[in-house]
């Protein structure tokens, strides 16, 4: 089975740094999205591809580990990777690393799929289930 | 003519603050907003109401300017004054007051028209001007 | 043991709310620390308190539960619990709940004490074992 | 005298949008910082090559217009333009324009210099006069 993976660069902005100079943790969920859409633009899992097909993919849980803090202006990778599932669901696993290659965060996020009426899909949609075998995960 | 005015309190969030220990000036945007809600709530004109009546609001101009910072967990009152216009506009002045009566930030937004379509209304809807008469300012 | 658990409201505010109409995810960190700001300030174990006992208190671990979808300008209390632990950590555990008492989401937040220079305490603060005394935690 | 000026693209992030689908007007203050770092960088004028010389420069006037929507995903580029002036601040005027020209939004920033211990500079530091000369300014 293939890995699917993306990866993007990050740079701390000011606005995201806190009173202790380091990137507030919140931010980091931003960072996370970044890597997520920088994913479904590679992979065509955006956000407007799944809207197309009809669905939105809220995010119903997300896990997040901070090892080591980031700084003002300091630049991080961070690391996207598509784990796959039988559930109707997209699970992403992260690794924010720094230049040097340290892990600095890992986190965890579980979408669904919920119909544009706001109805949860308990079934896998059959646009994804296609995207899975175009990208030979089934 | 009425003057419509609505006062509010905020405190300075631990994430609202940047690394010299001062609200971030983006931070104020939200104050504005957070006093511009809180007049929608206090005189029938929130987004919600406007929605209902076919049209969003969108700011077509900012203008702040901070005179003294604000602190971690410091308190201020925000107050936000309708100004009345013959255009089809809403525009609000604002006040950051410290709890000492100082003046820490003052502004200025202006609002327009559009429809559900996205089309700019460039005369003053019909709701807007009942909402006018109902508050005395015409 | 006595429990600590602290309440407080919050509004959805229109910054906070996604093009799905609904709260982003990601605006619900700021929700938590509302509602460990405001523990802090019941308990005297707030920001400054802990800072001027010559630490910090980053957090290391966040996992946040979505259940329900929270909407523009709708209300919900956050409720955050203190959970005791021997080790050198601060834990909260939260619940999002909407004004009829259905649960919106839930959270857990595990914050450790590194000092003025950065260091990591292995033990816990004296200042923290008072605390907990104080608190008749042990 | 030269102009200085610096340009970076910008993508909007589904964070940044707001219920309008467009990106939520507060969302352009960190836009703005984003080219005014990028301008830092290339002319060696950052926030903490300033920090290096013993000055904080917050900002003490913000004006923004806002002319055409920007939608999620969409890319535009900053233009961030310093403005010379004989008094002690830092003023940058910015115009955020489509992939095909069209101004989308311009605006204004004025900074002052305050020292380490938070008192505002009248003149000129003389870091900042040694800046200027140095890019032909005066």
């Amino acid at each position: 089975m293939k890995t699917l993976v993306s990866k993007i660069k990050l740079r701390v902005r000011f606005s995201e740094v806190d009173s202790m100079g380091i990137a507030w943790h919140g931010s980091y969920v931003k960072y996370l999205e970044d890597g997520r859409e920088a994913f479904g633009r590679e992979y065509n899992l955006g956000y407007m591809d799944v809207y197309k097909k009809g669905f939105f993919t809220p995010i119903v849980k997300l896990d997040l580990d901070y090892k080591l803090p980031l700084r003002y202006e300091e630049s991080a990778i961070i690391e996207t990777k598509y784990i796959n599932s039988d559930a109707a669901k997209i699970i992403f696993e992260y690794r924010i690393l720094s230049l040097d290659n340290k892990l600095l965060a890992k986190a965890k996020t579980i979408q669904v799929f919920v119909n544009l009426s706001g109805k949860l899909e308990l079934s896998t949609p059959d646009f994804f289930v296609d995207w899975k075998i175009k990208n030979k995960l089934i």
